[in-house]
């Protein structure tokens, strides 16, 4: 992509309704833009991270093997009234009556929603485990939306759902999400940390939240530190095998939110103990028939006789991740991007442009890198050198690629790493050889 | 994907809240459930055939140079208020007043929203030409929503927006945005033809509506014959070059809907004349100054003076295409999809599940084609093989691979093509070679 023609509208001044750096970053950097309070536009930049997110998200849930389906956003209202959630969910609710003055709302979430659709088309035990999930747009009327997209009205979340005839085919369900989640979170460069957890509104007596450490987070959370060293991506990868050693492994030592702290369990790990800040961006929980009995989900067991299914459901808020990143992932002169979910791989700066020979080495750059699928910000405006090199640091792409006439000069061209800075000097050849490696 | 695991509730009857084709086979397919009067929940193999539609409009959108941006759903009244649509738009609109008593709406249209996103970013003639896209879901308060997601209440939609500080670049982008619907339409595997077309409540003065043939059409349309011969991907393309000649090439000859026709001139073409029933699946506008001038949307001009901006808006129905492909493309036993839309490729037919060897093969086949990119659903379930093969048709999954113990005795598959029904015998290896062709 070129700069020139790119709708990448950054913004020189820090706008000052901005509270928190992920948010100041996401409006200077030209990836979002307010449309009312607590709603965005996307914009193109960040709408290709919040793609990536949602895309390693959908992987880890596939590879897991949930099934993905997508429920619609506006929901009628008697689906609430049969769980008994309809008058208990509050102004939270965006509450919608339509042209013909029927009651409907826009879906906070879908554990209603999702139980009409499997009561009404699963029959038999035959028809279970099953986990299903969608990616789609959800609304909570917060009474003061901030902090950005991390705590928006509208927002992207991934829900999955799980059925099973059993409370242990329930807590398999639990084992695998609980796995997916880790290396979800991993992949997407964060280390999160499974907390124990309230069940809150959704219910329930088995949940956890995952926490990404971060200076600027929400919450005082605790946890043993050993889970600084561990790294869900080294696991042997079996769902098909019993999760629950890793689960135990996972969850045995000390980890909790200000909510569920302890003090004395805390107290006993003495230099162990690890207290921080914390950003929610996962929660998962079993609630067993708290929704398919009132809501009558049951399938014919074995023996033909009905069985009320056993579910649990498990969140990831897509949207609010894209901010959680930032907020674990910047310095004092704008975004990190970790590279599995930058915008784009490589930040190419032309110092001089207009210069032919610059001009030309730089389009072969381009060109060459991108027929190799690296994805190119080619920065060919015409500006001052400085200026190129603050965007590109505020954008925060993995590697710039620097290329001017005095280089050339001597037949190289620099690579700089994003973070930690690191530079290299090396000639057109060796620098495709690296960004394509 | 199996389908003993995969959720995919065929129906075997025919639900009689159905009154056309689309909605009948979308139903019996198990891709959609209603979730409430016009408002469809995707189930997995419907959501896989949508986001197959969704990712052709895209890349032909991008090709086309546009930019993907997403605007949310919910939008505030006081935008439409100063376009002046507000009032004017009719209780198709869902509105919506949130827990501080503002005025909000689910979005119908983003003629306001995007022009005032460029309002705000966009500062001088350097910042256009732009063409601005994206696909979200939108909601028209139908008073009678009906024939599934071809008229549905939430719908998926494709809208573009164009922004020039000429007359003359805007109709650039309109040729622009036609041929890609031109080649949006082809690849879906659909004979669309561009019809000069009523602006109605977008506005301006130049439209075109992209129709399909379907005997089963919601309207009457008139056209030249030689629209049928016409291969939109036959072109050589370059969005760069003056598209003018191919805007006229697919303009001078008759195409007229209902509204838009004139007798006289049919009947001048003779037995050129088609009369037919169409569908409209795309709709293009250029209309000028109306939302830019009422919102001061403005550049700077190359002499400093504000230019206010041309635009034009560019619509496809998303989710309304699954329909409409369908009505095309189906026969008495069911779907026929186009190859490029398939929810799957290949429909792998075991005809005697618990056969050692037929399992064995049907295996070694799932394996290898899957491991070649061949996106595969078997069919590995005990059933009958009438109830398979009836399924399958079903389903219409471009080819079904049928796999039984009697063609192994003989070292050989079966290949039937779901379109024609032609079925050639040959042996697993070269079925795969076929398949991965």
């Amino acid at each position: 992509m070129r700069l020139s023609t790119y709708f990448l509208p950054v913004l020189k001044e820090t706008p000052n309704e901005a509270q928190i750096v992920s948010h100041r970053l996401m409006l200077r950097a030209g990836m979002i833009r307010q449309s009312s309070a607590g709603i965005y536009s996307w914009l193109p930049l960040g709408l290709r991270v919040l793609r990536k997110i949602e895309g390693i998200v959908r992987e880890e849930q596939d590879r897991a093997g949930a099934q993905e389906l997508l429920m619609p956003t506006i929901q009628s209202a008697e689906l609430w009234q049969e769980s008994g959630r309809y008058d208990a969910y509050g102004p939270e609710m965006l509450r919608i009556r339509d042209r013909h003055d029927r009651e409907m709302l826009y879906g906070p979430t879908n554990e209603e929603q999702i139980t009409e659709i499997f009561r009404g088309l699963a029959r038999s035990y035959r028809d279970v485990p099953k986990i299903l999930y969608h990616i789609q747009w959800k609304f909570r009327d917060e009474i003061r939306p901030r902090f950005g997209v991390m705590r928006g009205r509208e927002f992207l979340m991934k829900d999955s759902y799980s059925f099973d005839t059993t409370a242990d085919g329930a807590r398999r369900a639990y084992y695998k999400m609980f796995v997916a989640y880790l290396r979800t979170f991993a992949r997407l460069g964060l280390k999160a940390i499974p907390m124990r957890a309230d069940t809150g509104p959704i219910g329930g007596d088995l949940s956890h939240e995952f926490i990404i450490l971060a200076e600027t987070g929400e919450s005082q959370v605790f946890c043993h530190k050993s889970f600084l060293e561990k790294d869900p991506l080294a696991l042997g990868l079996d769902y098909a095998a019993d999760l629950k050693p890793v689960f135990d492994d996972w969850t045995h030592d000390y980890a909790a939110t200000e909510e569920m702290h302890d003090a004395a369990k805390a107290a006993a790990l003495g230099d162990d103990l690890v207290t921080a800040r914390g950003i929610e961006v996962g929660h998962i929980f079993y609630f067993g028939t708290k929704y398919s009995k009132p809501m009558g989900a049951t399938v014919a067991g074995p023996d033909g006789q009905p069985v009320t299914l056993e579910m649990g459901s498990y969140g990831i808020g897509v949207s609010r991740l894209v901010g959680a990143i930032i907020e674990a992932c910047h310095d004092d002169n704008g975004i990190v991007w970790p590279e599995s979910v930058a915008p784009f791989k490589v930040g190419l700066v032309n110092l001089k442009s207009g210069d032919a020979e610059t001009d030309g080495m730089c389009e072969k750059l381009y060109a060459e890198l991108t027929a190799a699928g690296v994805e190119v910000l080619y920065d060919d405006r015409d500006e001052r050198a400085g200026s190129k090199f603050a965007t590109m640091d505020l954008l925060g792409l993995p590697y710039q690629l620097v290329v001017g006439p005095k280089g050339l000069k001597d037949g190289v061209v620099e690579i700089k790493a994003r973070a930690g800075g690191d530079r290299e000097t090396l000639s057109p050849e060796a620098a495709i050889a690296r960004l394509t490696a």
